[in-house]
């Protein structure tokens, strides 16, 4: 376990560039913080939004579109800051995703509705959005899901993801509307389950 | 296995006094619906409303609030129709109850709020408001719960239960707000969460 540390020294002290350089991103940085800020770098390549993972397309934010209505085209899409989000026989089994696209104040948004089911039976749903632009774009809206039953409601207000970060992560902790399939039940009409969408504009950034 | 048909045929034409008749009761029922109806019964004793099912005490619906100021003199009272539920250290290990009383529209609401352990360590929360008072009067109210955090609301709007129903069942159902750790730990503030409570007056019975 010998350390090299005339090279550690040079890693400290000299700026790297970052590894998106040839896609046009200029930031140089201390090797430290390298792997940070790729993480994030707006130049970095952006995947297919589609959640499962099942298709391995990378492009340009002005491709992303072009690439859903061409290689998705199944996706409803409906216009408007407040749409509903129909999610047809949520009683299927096992993991099962729905998407759907709003288009409003110029831009695309994508709803997902993931189930996920855990080795003991228990069902869970994730319901959360995401704007098709970037991290800063996506500081300037807000959404709203909302589940109506028999006097009863459940709400979730928070900002969308962006397509960059996507929504896994948001979904793994909880960063989104959860429940159960109780409540799924409690809210659905013949196994279809209606979330009400609404997106604003925010002045909160 | 022979069967008595005689007496099930009385048992199909005669009716029965409820079980609550020395309460005052006036209800004669046939046999089948005997049971249905003494669950609900208006003259049914009134259980106390805390949870945990420690407290045996049972009385009229008259004698609740009083055993509440007498055996249950830590419970936090609060005046208004907004108020903010504070559930304090939401880190405490297993099963645990928070419970608080508010007061309002000349009536008083208990809000209770239920962590679950999983046999995995899966904890889950459960927030829910009852009435002291009836079915009948709990349906002129609606109550919504709200957890405020960074750019995110999480709110739950529905009627109070009556506490001569209790809140188990909805607990076990998910007719409550449901959410889990990470939802809480989001919300939370040094291992405290603050609740928006708002009890309403409604029209839709
Ligand atoms: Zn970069
Ligand atoms: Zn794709
Ligand atoms: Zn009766
Ligand atoms: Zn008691």
């Amino acid at each position: 376990n010998i350390r090299n540390l005339g090279m550690e020294k040079v890693a400290m002290t000299v700026d790297f560039p970052c590894k998106y350089a040839s896609s046009g991103c200029e930031v140089t940085l201390r090797y430290t913080h390298k792997t940070e800020h790729e993480e994030t770098c707006e130049f970095r390549p952006y995947s297919c939004p589609c959640p499962g993972a099942s298709c391995k397309w990378q492009g340009t934010l002005d491709a992303v579109m072009p690439h859903l209505m061409t290689a998705h085209k199944s996706i409803t899409n409906l216009q408007g800051e407040d749409i509903v989000f129909l999610a047809t026989d949520i009683n299927l089994p096992g993991a099962v995703d729905w998407v759907m696209m709003q288009s409003c104040y110029g831009h695309h948004f994508m709803l997902v509705l993931e189930k996920q089911e855990k080795l003991d039976g228990h069902q869970q749903f994730f319901a959360i959005v995401q704007l098709i632009g970037t991290r800063k774009q996506a500081e300037n809206f807000a959404y709203r899901l909302e589940l109506n039953g028999p006097k009863r409601r459940l709400t979730w207000e928070a900002t969308p993801r962006s397509i960059h970060e996507g929504v896994s992560s948001a979904i793994m902790n909880s960063d989104c509307m959860v429940f159960d399939s109780a409540i799924a039940h409690m809210f659905a009409d013949k196994g279809n389950l209606g979330i009400n969408v609404t997106v604003s504009m925010c002045n909160c950034s």
